[in-house]
């Protein structure tokens, strides 16, 4: 049987070295942008416009009388509303309502991923990794993990996140790639013990110090908001 | 104690994301060009030099009177003499000869490093593993082990390379940096079972198809060719 392609992209500077046409482009940013935006779609928002800039957020929350949100260096931008944290949208809050987000590394994967000519765009995060997975091997195309890093450096939290996948859907995909065997392999080495190290990633460094422990742990923890967003029209939305 | 700093670098693309200035960097193309290179020096070559294009090895090669070599696709470029196999330089042949190699990934990431304010360039591969880790200690300066990767495409053997070195210098350094804390895992995973695991890699695939299975094999062992290639005044030599 001919299995579709599936390779894992570890940096958005490294697009332009993978045909990313007529594939699904899953983009990865555990911590946090990818999990915040599972968790609000599976708390009933109706759906989730990624912006890359704070006035673009600003301009289309008032057009669309949305909840606007954003956060540099661990704290709220002065002119929105809210901030990155997956905590922040419980059902009580963010059911029926639209949420536009700027976030820095996943919301510019995403952009990058839209200028081509790809098949679809979703997000993954361990709160939906079942979503994901369950999608990917239905749909039967070219698959790009896309991890989001950071400031373009690799980084462990996305790298494991698509280990994760590929570890539930490889016998559905021709894999020969080395950042996928890596995932994999990264993924399978601490599948039992990721709530410890995490804590040894260059991320939980730079947060933590923010006191968003909690916030991480939730970040690699699976099917806890098991929707899938795919992005149309200009919005992510429960697929 | 102040430690000095060691990161990895996974694709010369990202190069310009750390600041290479005033350290050592290490380069790493374990299939094959840093393999060949500390063979040929450790055998006697009086000294490499690794220029990139086919036309300027002819030249310097004629100019310098010196064995020229280089190959694409697994065969000998058209117009050189040798090819990239460690094993095509033992010292019955190379000793006291000047060697001009051109290569894809490893000769330009050198000249990528070239281009910078950088304290040292060094090559490491599995033959010279120890002198590489003792010169790394014995300087006490900041070090980025570069992974030439194939055509900017992470790859799974000069990553294992790199955690090769940070599994046996990792106390000497602060290592705060998630492509190292990946590098050293994968090596700790695989480096008892190395001889098969890296007939799972792309690079495997790829040039086994040519039968260079006993070379591949060579390139992953420790310390048979121990020197330390140091760039000087145009080319390499044993430091």
């Amino acid at each position: 049987m001919h299995k579709p392609v599936l390779h894992t992209l570890l940096s958005p500077r490294l697009m332009d070295l993978y045909d990313v046409s007529n594939s699904i482009v899953v983009i990865i940013d555990v911590f946090r942008a990818t999990s915040t935006i599972t968790t609000a779609l599976y708390n009933g928002a109706e759906k989730v416009v990624p912006v890359a800039g704070v006035e673009d957020c600003i301009a289309i929350g008032k057009k669309l009388d949305a909840v606007t949100a954003g956060e540099r260096d661990g704290k709220i931008i002065p002119g929105l509303q809210h901030g990155n944290s997956p905590a922040e949208y419980p059902r009580s809050f963010i059911e029926g309502k639209t949420l536009v987000l700027t976030t820095t590394n996943g919301t510019r994967l995403l952009h990058m991923a839209l200028d081509r000519n790809v098949a679809e765009v979703v997000t993954g995060s361990f709160p939906n990794l079942s979503a994901v997975c369950h999608h990917l091997i239905a749909s039967e195309k070219n698959v790009i993990l896309g991890c989001s890093a950071w400031k373009d450096r690799f980084n462990l939290e996305d790298t494991l996140f698509a280990g994760a996948v590929i570890s539930r859907i490889n016998e559905n995909f021709n894999i020969r790639c080395d950042s996928s065997l890596m995932a994999e392999d990264m993924y399978r080495l601490h599948a039992n013990d990721i709530y410890s190290f995490i804590r040894k990633t260059a991320h939980w460094h730079r947060l933590s110090a923010y006191g968003l422990e909690k916030d991480l742990e939730y970040c690699v923890t699976a099917d806890v908001a098991n929707v899938l967003p795919v992005f149309k029209d200009g919005a992510l939305r429960a697929g």
